[in-house]
């Protein structure tokens, strides 16, 4: 029996594990497959406090072993459900069962990958899913962003004020974003609209990084080759919250409903990082939730004892 | 004009500078001392994610150089106000005026002062807040802690190292600080426990120097006199929003009233760190904010562009 389960070893759910251990929990993180999260495909992480540049696999290695150091025990299980025994928790996993008094849900969340050829071999070598993250690797050159919701319009307005041009692809004449966002994208000179248009491939250089972005006008059939080391993908996420719906609420696009205090509605069990609804989904933010989480998840049970 | 300016120098301030510099905002730090904000009277930093430990004014270091490498200004000066004229903003300072169209409040909060006759006098006369800056003035005498969270029982852990005798004094028989570092100032023979005990008086000798501290015990009334020539004091925060209670919705406790979003309620206008109404006030939920607030604001700028 454990005082804490954390499900997920991403940012969330590495500084929850330091903040749960510092406060004395006994605690297991059950993580699906390597520690990090979405940052192990990050070649290079900039906006990260007070670290100015780290590659991804080495941000997460690190956070890691502060985890471990500081006692917190990580196994590679893929967790199935959570049942509810009264005070106790009961967290079914591929590898058996594990019971504990609190459990945070920190499985985050996936991006939508391109669903054309070159869109998922180059990810992370010039297809991006983070403007904010990686937008400044391109300035002063072309990008294009695929999507046609309010990420694809902010990322856009991102990206036209650092890139020379900037391309939206979209699937329909229309756009889901704001009108607002719309509009203002549209106010920006260096901005052009590819629509109705679908990505072909993504083509690599010699270096097998991104060179080019084939789409296709679902209409005429006509297809463009935009000249760009930079795809950002904006095509929607997807929260991996399926197992616990019994533990959480879930809003339809499958976020669990959750304030910043990572209160998931059942006692005893909290939800952080990108997989609660939240204005701004980024590594220091997720690990903002794994702090309030683990220390509200601390006082839980000292209560308890 | 800049197209952000940032009041405040801390953790949150910092990290929205990085992420304003990143979106390409033009960008201007004021900070009424040096940044850092609390960490730089922190000897050691243990519970910041993917950096195991770190001296305080190193972290803070480290952190002011990434902002400034990517352009952010920084500027000692301390302002005295925020005067809205349509969408500029007039930041007024001791330096003189400066402009921009939007403003992140990130001016934090700083150490509630004793309240008993000798406690404000006595300050930075053996009455002090930081027990690694001035603990060293008290090697091998006896000091008293003033408090019962985190802070109190890392400054008594602290002292205990130096002094002779720490009396932890607080108002509870419970304390809010972490079971682990509770049990670690537990184990120390030199650390004595008066509780529930409220200073009463500060006493000076003919120097205009600490010579005693008076305390009570609330539930008996019993009073005590600590003999020691210093006192740490660790009894909670004071935000520094006063002089933005126009362009803020102000709390009782002077916390203005925003949520994870960082709104202030007046457009062009955010509040960032320990200065919001929140669960946690911490290192890293002050850096959350501060990338919350600076991507709204590079949204808003965006769209008045």
């Amino acid at each position: 029996m454990y005082d804490l389960i954390i499900i997920g070893g991403g940012p969330a759910g590495l500084t929850a594990a330091v903040y749960a251990r510092r406060a004395g929990l006994s605690t297991l993180i059950l993580e699906i497959t390597v520690c990090g999260g979405q940052i192990i495909n990050s070649q290079s992480v900039e906006n990260f406090p007070a670290i100015p540049q780290i590659e991804g696999w080495r941000l997460a290695d690190t956070w890691q072993k502060q985890a471990q150091a500081l006692g917190a025990q990580v196994m590679t299980a893929a967790v199935t459900g959570i049942e509810l025994e009264g005070e106790r928790k009961l967290v079914h996993t591929a590898k058996g069962d594990f019971e504990a008094l609190a459990v945070i849900v920190a499985t985050g969340a996936g991006h939508r990958k391109l669903d054309c050829p070159g869109g998922a071999e180059l990810s992370g070598r010039g297809v991006s899913t983070c403007a904010s993250c990686d937008g400044a690797f391109f300035r002063g050159r072309k990008v294009a962003v695929v999507g046609g919701g309010n990420t694809a319009f902010e990322d856009a307005l991102y990206l036209s004020s650092l890139c020379e041009t900037v391309y939206i692809v979209h699937r329909r004449r229309e756009f889901r974003a704001e009108r607002q966002l719309v509009d203002a994208v549209k106010g920006k000179a260096n901005v052009e609209f590819l629509t109705p248009c679908v990505p072909v491939e993504v083509l690599a250089d010699e270096k097998r990084r991104v060179a080019a972005l084939r789409v296709r006008n679902v209409e005429t059939g006509e297809e463009t080759t935009l000249d760009t080391p930079g795809v950002f993908t904006a095509i929607g996420m997807i929260p991996h919250n399926e197992a616990f719906a019994n533990v959480l609420r879930l809003d339809e696009a499958g976020y669990a409903i959750a304030g910043e205090d990572c209160e998931s509605g059942t006692p005893g069990v909290w939800v952080a990082g990108d997989g609660r609804q939240k204005a701004l989904r980024q590594l220091i933010t997720a690990a903002a939730d794994g702090a309030v989480a683990a220390t509200a998840a601390a006082k839980y049970i000292n209560s308890l004892k």
